[in-house]
Order: C-alpha cells, then structure tokens, then sequence
C-alpha cells in the first residue's frame, strides 16, 4: 500500500511512500528528452520531456532495443522538466484493465507515467491526453503481470486522480492533494467528512463546570483520528497532517516536513503481515521539488535524505542515468 | 509529551521522542566519572559511574563551582557506562514534589537522572535507592522552576516506572518497557488493555460468506488504533508497534527500527497546538545502545542519525564533554 | 435522520427510526383498496394492493377531492398486502429531483411508497418499476416543499434501495437490509469493510503470554466500533447487531429483538442538537411484519409496543382508516 | 456487566441495567420496616428503613427462620424509604473479599446493600458506616459463591463507590453518577478525560473553506464516541449521555429518559458471546424513583414500563412483598 502527497510552500513539492512486501531493485532514473520509448500500441516517441523518478529499470525486454539506451525505466513515480508529476499507487481490485479500443490511445499500466509526463506540460495538458486514453491488459514481459494500479498526477495548482475501473475511466479533481489506495478516491473523500471536526488545539470543554471533563494532555482536539494503516485511515491521518501543517517556506524546512507528515502514515516492520505472512513495509519515501528537478528521497534502512538532481544530468542525451538507493551508510559520527 | 521506549535486539537500546513547544539548547553530554556533582541536600559525589546523555549545560548556576568543570549538565535522557538508563518525561498535574524529609535521600527533580545512574549498575539497585528517596520542590535557578517529571529507569532486562504523586512515590513494574505522559503509568497499563485484540493482520472475517464483509486493505486488524497524539493514545500505539517489531539484530537494523517506532508517536509540527498557540514539536528522537554507550539521536530538522561514542571520549576526567546537536546538515547529494 | 432494517425470522419483519427535530402528526393508516389515488402526472388508480403504514394525513389539499375518503395518507413507510414493504429516508445534498420527462413514469417524491406499494407484488416487479421512474421536483403543497429522501424496498427475500442523484437514478441491491442516510449507499457499503473484523467474543489475545494484554471485560472484540449518532456510524451499528443478532423465531421475540436492534441506533434527546439548534430525536420506531399486515410501533414518550393489524380493517372499502400515535399511557402498575 | 445511572429532573431517579447471561429468577421485593434481618457477623436488625429494589428472594437458606417473613431477598438494586439508593454490579478480578478483621464491620457482600439502606438515610451516613465496614469473602450457600462487587450508592445530591479491592477500601466520590464494570472507577474516570471534546453538535469546521470539509450529517461532533459494548465504553457512552439529556420534568418525560439513555448502552442479544459461548443480555432495566418509592422496570422481553410503588405496601409489617417480573404481555393492540 502506498500514500502520495503533495505540498505547497515557496516550491511545490510532490512525494510518496512505497509501501510493498519486496523490493524490486527500484532506482531514481533520469529519462532525458532524447531517450526513444516505444510504445506498445502507439509507436515511438524520440523527443519528450525529460522525467526524473523513481524506476525499477528493465534492462531485458520482448523489445531488445532499449540496451543501448541503459535500459527502460518502470516509473513508480516522477517529475518532468516543466514541474508536472504523476505517481501510480496500488488499488487492488479495482483497477481495470482492458483489450485495445480502436480510436483510444491505447497504453498499458507500465506506459501511463511516460506517456503523460513525456508529453504534458501541466494537468490541464494531462486531463487532454486522459480523456483519449484506454488502458490495456497487457504484461511488460512474461513474468510481470500489470500491476492494478491509480494514479495522482499534478502541477503546481492542480492535482487530478485516474482510475480506470469496471464502469469506465475517471478523472476526478483532487482538492487535498493525497492518495492512498483502496477504496476508489470518491470514497476516500466522503469517508474524510466523517473527520472534519477533527481539531489540532484542545477545543474547549463542552461541560468545563464539570471536573470529570479536564484536559489532561495536548492533543485532545484530534481524539478519533485513525491510527491504523488500512488504507483509509492513512488516508484521513495524511490529510490532517497537511491540513494543519506548519513550516517556514525554505528548502531544508520544506523538505524535512514533507518527510516528517510521510513519516506520520508509515508502515513499521512488523506491524503489517500480508495473507502471505510478509511484511508490509515502506520501501522508500520520496520528495520531489517539482520546481527545481530534486529528487529527494530516504530509505527505510537510511533516515538520511539523499538527493537526486535532474538538472546535473545531462537532459539532451539519449541515455537513462541511474543512480541506484543508498540503502545504508546513514550514521554520522560526532566524535 | 514524550514517548519513551526499550527495545532489545542483540543489544539493548533505550530512547525517546522530545516533544515540547520550544528547545532549551540541548546536546548530547558525557559526564565522566571524576566529574564532581554537588547534590544540593546530600553532599558531593566525586567518583561515579560516567553518564551519556542528553542535557541542557547550565553553564551559570547559583554554585558557579561548575565552571572549571564545563558545566553542569541537566540530563534528559542517558545512560551509565553499566547499562542502567533513565528518562524524565513530563507529568504535569500529577507529579508531586516535597519539602526535605529526614531519614530521606532529598533529591532535586533534576537530580534524579544522575543521582541514580551515578550509583547504581542495574534496576535492582536503582529500586533500592528509589524506595529512600524523596524528590524536592526547588528550583534549579530562579529562573527555572522544576519541571513536573516521572521517569522511566530500565536495564536489559527489566524497567521500572518512577511516580511521587501527592499519595506518595510508586514504583512500577514496567513489563513492556514504555512510558508516555499523563495520566500515571498503572491507567496507561489499564488502558491498553482494552486494544489487547489489535492484529497486525488481516484476521479471517466472521462473516466471510457476506459479500458486504470483504477485505479491501491490509492492515484492517488493528482497525481502532487511536491515531491522534495525545499521551493515552501514543501509548498505545508505541506498545503495537514494539510488541509487533520485527527487525534484524544488527546494529543498523536495530538502531533503524527503533527511529521507525519513535516516528510512529511523533509529533508533527502544526498538529498540536499549545493552550498558548505554540506548537508542540519533536525536537529529538534518541535512540542510546546501552551495552555500548553510543548515542544516537536525529533532531526534527535532521533526520540523519547522529552518534557520539562515549567510549571515545576520556571518561577519567574531570571535565564533561559537549557535543551540540547539528540540526541542519543533513542531505546528501547523490550527483 | 433515519435507520431502516429488515430481519427474518419465522416471518419477515421490516421497520425504521424516524429521527427528526419536530413531528408531523404522523399516524398509523390504512389505505384500503379501493382509495382513489390521483398521482400528479400518472393519472388516477382506483383498485389496487392495500397499504398500512406510518403517513401524515393530508386532509387540505390542492385536489380536494380526498376529503370524503379520509384524506390523502402521505406515506414515511408501510407495507401492502403482499408483503412488499417501503420506506423513505433522509439524503439532503444527494437526493436529486427532476422535471418531468417524456416517455417515463413521473412520480412526486410524496408518491413514491404508494407507487410501488399500490402495484407490485415484489421487490423484482419494484425493480421493473423503478426502472421507468423519473422523481419530480414538485411540492405536495406550497407549504411542504418535498424533502430530499432515498428509498429502500424490500421482500422477504430482498431488498434494494433507490437513490435519484445528480447523476442519475440509482437502484442498489442491499444485501445486508439496511439504510440510514448520507452518504450514497455505496458509501456505507465500503466503509462497512472497514468494521470487517469486529467480533461478537473476546477473541484470543495476540500475544497472550504478555500480562499487560489481560481480558478484563466481555466484548472487546468489538472495540474500534464507532458510538456517535452520524449516519455513518448508525450504519455500522446496525449492520453488527444484525449480523449477530440471536432470537427465539416466535412472534414476541422477534418483534421485541427488532426494537432491540433499534435501540442501539436511537437519538436520544440532547445527544444531538442541529444547526437550528432543535434536537434530533428518534420520534418514532416501527417494526412491520410483513407477512401478516401487523404494523408494531413505539414513540420517543411511549416505550410500549403498539399493534395496528391491517387485516381487522375492511380492505376493499375507498376511505383509509386511521390510528393516532399512543404517546403517553405507556406505564402498567404492577400495585 | 451492568450501567448504573443517576439523573435529577424534579425527582432524582436512580437505576440500571442488569447484564448477565442469565436469569436467577429477580423480582421488585419490598422489605417492610420489621422484617428481622440477621446478619452473618453483625447480629439481628428487626427495625429499620423500609427498602424497595430487584432481589432473588432465597427461600432455602442455611438459616431457616425466614420463611416464615416469606423469605430473604438478596438485593442487586433497592431504595429506602429516604431516597438513599445502592446497587452492585460485577468488578471480576478486581474485587477482594476478605476473612473477619475484629473491630470492623464484617458484612457480606450478600448483606451489604440491606447493611447500608436499612441504617443509613443519604450518603453521609452510609460513608460513616462504610469507614467502618469490611466485606466477608462467605457464601450464601453451598451454590452461590459471592458474586465479585463494587457498589455505587446515591442520594438526590451525592454519589459515591464503594471498591474493595486488594489493596484496600476505596470510598470514591462519583460526580457523574455512574458506574460501569472494570477497570476500578478511578480508571474509568481517568478515561472519560480522554472523550471531554465530544460535542453533542457539529461544531464549526476548522478548515470551513475547503470543500473535502462539509458537513454531511448530524452528529458529527461526537465521532470518536466508543460504541461497543465492554465496561469503559459503555461508561464514555452513558456519561456523554447524561451530560447532555435533555427532559421535561414531570415523571413520565423523566421515566422516559431514564430508560432511553439505559437504552445507548443495551446489549443486545448476540452481539456478546461470553468465553462459555453465552449470550450477555440485558435481563432487566431499571428506574427509581427515589423521592416517592417508585420502582419502574422493563425486561428484555417486556418494553412496556411496568412500576411497583413502594407505599402501596404496608410498611409495618414483618414479611416481604414479591412482585415477579411481568416479562412478555407487552403488546398492546390498538384495533
């Protein structure tokens, strides 16, 4: 399970935690504008946006041809150049997946987040191409079968939901900005009214003449929110955080509360098994500057945030760079 | 509010969250064991085991006898060079502090922490110097009036809860090892039983011949977590956590988990807000092996984890040794 | 606000709270099967099923012609004589009402239980209905602008509730038997999941070698169940006390288990105050035996079950026969 | 379990449900002001106040002298004839009988309510004797272990209870007048802190200006209400209540009340398995008038209020009055 947040200071910053039971090698990738992606159903695309996220990178493919460019980046997240960003989150049993239809852009799962983020400049560009798009039952190799995913796709100003279900395709416009996973967005928002009056000071005492009814501890305002991880208790505790949340405007402040307000709907080890009996963990945690192309992330075996700069690539060429996570040299040692 | 917590791997680690609406210039502090320590009712101390902990250094003090010796350091948090740790955690309304009592130890609130881990190796000890003591209502300097605490002591092995209430001093038996704030510790105990059925799985439904009944997330048994920071609530959700943890006994695993813990019981800046507009804040988690004198910490504008050795300083002096906690370096850049 | 339940037994039972901040002189009625019935865009029916249940008689209105058949009964609930029963309930902000359209069956909301109830024999002959059904946008008098309702209608062996939104008319199978109010009905059906895993018995500890997770009541299993009046949680509430509910098949038990059931989702005056300031109270409760016409009540100021059994009336004359509320003669003394 | 209730309109009414898994065969009993009772260790009273209340009147006793008094009836609940009210309910675990200690008051638990209300004519007097009192770990009889008890005794004014527990007698003041089951009062009450923002309206929203924030229901204020049906949610439940019951004050609106707000914390049977596989049930609601000696019940089968009045009944006599509860001629049938 996954929840994706956007957040608003100086810089607009867009970020997610991976929740997963594995890894798969995931990678933060640069995809500059050169790179030639072929896409199944709708042709090659040589010149696009440049993309920074977060990848696991096929370097085996039914298509050869991508070896020479460094492989082909399966973006779980990312950015382009003009600030645009999209991440895909797990909805298990809803997504929908469906044969080509002629008169569709026809894109499988794997080909949403460069499809869009290749071509769009902004979500209003984006919601252009969503309402052609059909998206398609098909695997990106033998061994791996499409992930039934929703997406978050927003700009500065914007942010839009996507999920292709059994009764169509829906595009909804996200006013808080957040995204976990089950049930379908609609839901997760009618679900967050019931939180509304949810407070982050100790409101006054309805009976205060009454000594059975004194505030023993800060916080009170907020008792009934949800601690769980189920998806809509993530949901309704992410959308609190950011609510309320207060930090100065600079990029240290701006990052480190992003991942503070990520940190608050985490999966510990241990605290989630699977049917499978695994453990339901936060792979990573990520926080991109959409503005500046820094991709920021921490590990959950490295608190320390390490950063990814897109602009410190080279964008014009046609190879990916690959920068894989630092998953353990954290530690500093003061003496 | 704060959260503190003991979790044993291969080594044991002992640590806490410090949430307060302000800092007091806090840092990492190694007391050694020539340090000399004036108790203001029970005499000098001029050899004792060396402490590592967090302190504010009152560097003036009504004694200015602690110049020469770098100051006096006001512990938080820390733990001895045998294994024996101690926190103060805020208490307000219940803790009580009394005038001097002969045929007492007469100690001050913010004497505690090094009158007992100066003296004592382990738990058992600890609980024979607490069954004499009697904690005074004087202030440090004039401009600091004691603060209401109650502690939590632990080793290895087994942790006590520290409480003079105005019924008289407790001690707690503390079987999982964790402490919050209000109300006293036997409530927090009582109180958690009633979420004694929380699962960190997806538990079979009752019904699962009804289609209403259908699993939709992971996570769904410990639906009833209380998600909001109050101390009640921090309690209960830190014993989920530490009962359901699982992690690899290294030191880096180790050390990870018990941030992950500590982060889940954080408190995130605009989400409590003081009677007085302030906001309460995380302003360190700690996280100290106790079998190795190491102290780790990250702040709330760093998440790196930090460390000072205690080992790798003279322990044979004199004079304390300071580390300020470095708030702001914390990103690396990957390219 | 409203909850609406069905429940089997030997027989088939159908009832509902109506909770509302004032009454509307509300009556148990009989509308025989010969009444005259002038729907405003559907003409006239003169011969159909025979309805009992709960209606404010209009004995004013802009058609005078109901006046020397009693009054017309404006119907918050009832059942007709083949056991299809109907009630209508509060969905402000979602209920979506409409002008008439050609080529479809036009109903005023104020029509819509006599509609079904005066013509079909089942929910499937409803369904056949409902599929034709435009709800207008027109008031029974100018004095009584219509209220924004849902229906559910059932059998005894299904039910489904009808929901005319912004987007269209909705007809939802319900397969636990229950609806309270807002949101849409898929709503409450996805949020229940989340209550998936409450249980009617003290379920095995977790870790129940750990004393500080010691049973120390009955029915934890259920703890994380909401408690408040929203229409959220009510649906919750009655959706486990059906789910659970035990009782002998017998006439008196079955009724008496029903107004149990209602109970425990009831609003108790001064437990919610509206934004006028008024208190929503359960003013009525009402449990239907659908297979024998026997229309049980109770109100907020008599706690004794009432009976009005249809079939002592005379169903084929054209007048409706009426049975004010028993508001207050409700105490036996027993010396 | 069981919920305790006092409210004060213009009469002060005192009651309770009593919650078991089964019935042991109670009745109103009246015990007249000369029925000779004989205490286990404290001797013969045959003149005192005249009590009111729910008793199982044992006929076969080891002691057989009082059959010819139409046999000893041993209260759950009662008055006396000056309005002091007492009732016991279960406290498993925490409850602790004692062997005879000379100089105190020895009493069974069996004799405690008929000790109190017999001697004492408001709660003043009853703590004067229970500072004196120690309650026997003795059986009635070979079959009837004592049950484990805490008391909460009421007069129009004042309320308190009464623990006996291993570590002694605790005589609590009870300012909200109510009582549950475990944990100890001072625990339940420490825990109601936790709920004093619960809000009977729907407060004003904090972020009134974001659209994923409006209002869809009634009753919002009071999400985070606890809703099943273990000891320390049924009393969050039943003070949230009382604080905000709203009543005319004439006896059949107070009655009324009383019974609606005994309703909020019903069980229901089968939504409570107990470990024997039973169902725990409310067997029996009731409601004191204690100013006038009116004694009013329902039963689970029985929803009609039925009453016995105290003054009915010669007083001055020397046998009790039985009045075996009307359980099942409910219906009234109004055609």
């Amino acid at each position: 399970m996954c929840t994706a947040l956007n957040l608003k200071t100086k810089d607009h910053y867009f970020g997610r935690n991976l929740d997963l039971d594995r890894s798969y090698g995931e990678e933060v990738t640069v995809m500059p504008r050169r790179f030639s992606i072929g896409f199944r159903k709708m042709g090659e695309i040589n010149k696009h946006f440049a993309i920074i996220g977060m990848a696991t990178v096929a370097e085996e493919s039914d298509d050869q041809s991508y070896r020479n460019q460094g492989g082909l980046p399966l973006f779980y997240d990312g950015v382009n150049e003009h600030g645009l960003s999209a991440a895909g989150l797990n909805f298990p049993g809803n997504a929908c997946y469906l044969p080509p239809v002629q008169g569709k852009d026809n894109i499988a799962s794997f080909e949403f987040i460069p499809w869009i983020l290749c071509q769009c400049v902004n979500v209003k560009e984006a919601v252009y191409f969503l309402e052609r798009i059909n998206i398609l039952n098909i695997s990106f190799s033998k061994d791996l079968p499409p992930a039934p995913l929703h997406w978050i796709i927003s700009d500065r100003d914007r942010s839009v939901v996507v999920e292709q279900m059994y009764d169509g395709l829906h595009i909804h416009e996200n006013p808080i900005g957040i995204l976990t996973n089950n049930p379908p967005f609609k839901y997760q928002i009618e679900n967050l009214k019931k939180y509304s009056y949810l407070r982050n000071d100790n409101a006054e005492a309805v009976k205060e003449d009454n000594p059975a009814y004194t505030s023993y501890s800060q916080g009170l305002g907020a008792v009934g929110m949800p601690g769980d991880v189920s998806s809509m208790s993530r949901f309704v505790r992410i959308a609190f955080g950011k609510e309320n949340s207060v930090c100065d405007d600079d990029e240290l402040s701006s990052v480190g509360q992003f991942f503070h307000l990520l940190a608050s709907v985490e999966m510990v080890k241990g605290s989630c098994k699977t049917d499978e009996g695994r453990w339901d963990t936060t792979r990573y945690s990520s926080c991109i500057n959409t503005d500046r192309g820094l991709y920021y992330y921490t590990t959950y075996g490295n608190r320390r945030i390490t950063c990814v700069d897109m602009h410190k690539t080279d964008l014009d060429i046609e190879s990916i760079s690959r920068y894989p996570l630092i998953g353990n040299k954290s530690i500093m040692f003061q003496n």
